[in-house]
Parts: structure tokens; C-alpha cells; sequence
């Protein structure tokens, strides 16, 4: 096997990536600059070296504890658990929320072998206890999965005297009721909001 | 701007990945066996350094002259012209075609500024002279560009005691009537073969 098929059976073991996109890039790359390849490479090379976890939310950062857990302009009051540390960019993205974040590292799923002692719900209920925190929101997708976690993560603060809210579900802006399936609908009737 | 951020905007410059598919891979990577995101890295840091051009075809190649070129078992005497290098791939994982190749690097295009004195024409015409091959078969694509340069080439070689040939052109196997264009038609009828 030379480098350019060792090269596209590596390409082809990324998400979204078939033999045909992962060939066409292993050729792209050859044709294009020598600089721009090696610095793709070198970029894979050092990224599980230059990023960490951060030891206080757990999304990935480079320096610890991570930019969000530092900022005195965030509100620190504010909790947002999420599923993974991608969510954390996701949100952020969307300017929304102003608060500090936790990640779970999965969902509780009884079929995947995935129980809550998996999850970092011991840090969450620390962090909850250390007094500053008022609200946790809980963002995990709306799936089964996603509400089986919310349902165990709000019995398990039912005690703390924080409020625990969650992310509405309905329907997309700018969608269509034809397109909505039975469950998405059903869930913003009752989630309705007065006007 | 931060490691991920970094790789996101490199990844997202591949051919055929987008924003979010980027951002999938990069996260997909952090998640993922160090070794393994260290391998890929190595893998593109070295390409340049393990692949050149074949001096005498043009085609990828870690040694030079090209398996192909110097392999004892191929037809000397049949010359595929073909545009690219990823062509001599895809040709041979067709098993189609046991002769030699000769990659053009190009096709001749008017509006890019391409002419005839781009393209590897003058190493052509040098390894037709040398004289052992009696057929030259142009595998360039069915395109305005790819017509005008087999056609460039079969006016070159009128002088020369070769047969020019071109591949067959028409409906794709398993295809459907129905979803032919009409240029394709057209040609499957000039093109029609006796029974």
C-alpha cells in the first residue's frame, strides 16, 4: 500500500468521509501546496497536545481551567449542562447564553451500557454546592436519552434549592406545521406559550 | 484562535467538506485515539516527501519510473492518455486495461488559459517516436475540454504510425432511458454498435 492509499483508508475512517470524498482529497492535497498539506498534518499532529479537558466544566480548552470558567463576564449564577463539549461551542455560537456550562460526556442509555455513574454528575452536584449557582438549565438534545437525563438530573437536585429548567422543544422557526412529525407537534402543544 | 478552531478552518478548505462537517471531523479526532489523529497527521506531513510525479508517465508514484512504467507484465505496445494522475487509479481499479499510461495534466481550455504547450504533448510524442507503441487510446472525459484535446491529439498523431482511438461514450450500464440527457443520447446513437 503506498501513502496516498494508506493516506485515503485513513481519511475514510472520519465521520461523513467515503472512500470516493477521502480519495478525492488524498489527490487534492498532492496537486495543491506542499506548505498547506504539511500544515493540515502538523495541526493533527499536535491538536491532542495543545487541547484538554477543563478540569472545572469539562469541554475541551488549552488552558485550564478553560476561558468560560475564568471570564468575570459571565454570569455565575447560570448552570447549562450539556452533552458533550461540542454543545459548548454550539451554544456559544448562538450568543444566547451568558452563563457558566457542565458537561455530562454522555447520556444516560441503558442499551449502551451508559449509567449515571458514567457521567460527571458528582462534579455537577459539587459545583452546585459550592452555593453561587441559582439555575441550572439542562440542554441535552430533546431524544429519549436526552429526556431520561433530565429527568434523573432534576429528582437528583430536587433537594438543592436551585430552579431546574430545560431548553423548550417545538418547532424550528422559519419551519412549516406540514413538515413537523407527530412528536415535535405534539410537544410544542404542550410546551404552548401565552400570548 | 484556538487548536480546534485552526483545524476546523484547514479542514473545512478540503474539497467537498463544509463548515459543519469540519467542525464534526475535529471534534470527531479530539474524541477519538490520540495515536490514531497522530498517524493521520503524520500521514499528511510526509505525503509531499513520499509521493513525486513519474518522470516518464507523469502518474503518482513513491518510486520513479512508476510500478507501471517498469512492470515486465504490461502491453508496451498500448498507451492510455489520460488527463490527471487520480485517472491512472481509477483506470486501473477497473482491471479494465493492462497497457501503459501517460498522464496529460491537464486539457486544453481556451477560457483558463490553457493551451496544447501546457499539457505533456512534447514527452508524448517522444515516447510515440521511440516506436513500440501501435495504439494510443484517449481516455479523457466526454467535456468540451476533453473532446477539443482528443481531438488536439489525434491531428498531432496523423502523421505518426499509431491508431488513435478514443473510449466509447453512451448510456452508463444499469442506467435508465429516462434519465439521459439528451446530449448523451445522442452520442449513444452516433455511436451505435452492430449486433
Amino acid at each position: 500500500m503506498n501513502a496516498i492509499e494508506e493516506l485515503t483508508e485513513s481519511l475514510s475512517r472520519l465521520p461523513g468521509i467515503g472512500k470516493k470524498s477521502a480519495s478525492r482529497i488524498a489527490y487534492h492535497l498532492l496537486s495543491s501546496d506542499r506548505g498547506e498539506c504539511r500544515r493540515l498534518g502538523q495541526e493533527l499532529s499536535c491538536l491532542h497536545d495543545r487541547i484538554c479537558r477543563c478540569s472545572v466544566c469539562g469541554a475541551y480548552t488549552e488552558a485550564d481551567p478553560c476561558p468560560i470558567c475564568t471570564s468575570p463576564l459571565r454570569e455565575r449564577s447560570l448552570l447549562c449542562v450539556v452533552e458533550q463539549p461540542q454543545d459548548v461551542r454550539i451554544i456559544e455560537d448562538s450568543r444566547e447564553f451568558r452563563g457558566l456550562f457542565h458537561v455530562l460526556g454522555g447520556l444516560i442509555s441503558p442499551l449502551d451500557g451508559i449509567g449515571p455513574e458514567q457521567l460527571s454528575l458528582q462534579s455537577l452536584m459539587e459545583r452546585i454546592r459550592a452555593g453561587e449557582i441559582t439555575e441550572v438549565i439542562i440542554a441535552t438534545n430533546p431524544t429519549v436519552e436526552g429526556d431520561t437525563t433530565a429527568l434523573y438530573i432534576q429528582r437528583l437536585l430536587a433537594e438543592s434549592p436551585v430552579t431546574v429548567s430545560r431548553l423548550a422543544s417545538g418547532l424550528p422557526v422559519g419551519g412549516d406545521l406540514e413538515y413537523a412529525d407527530r412528536l415535535t407537534l405534539a410537544r410544542s402543544f404542550r410546551g404552548r406559550v401565552a400570548l
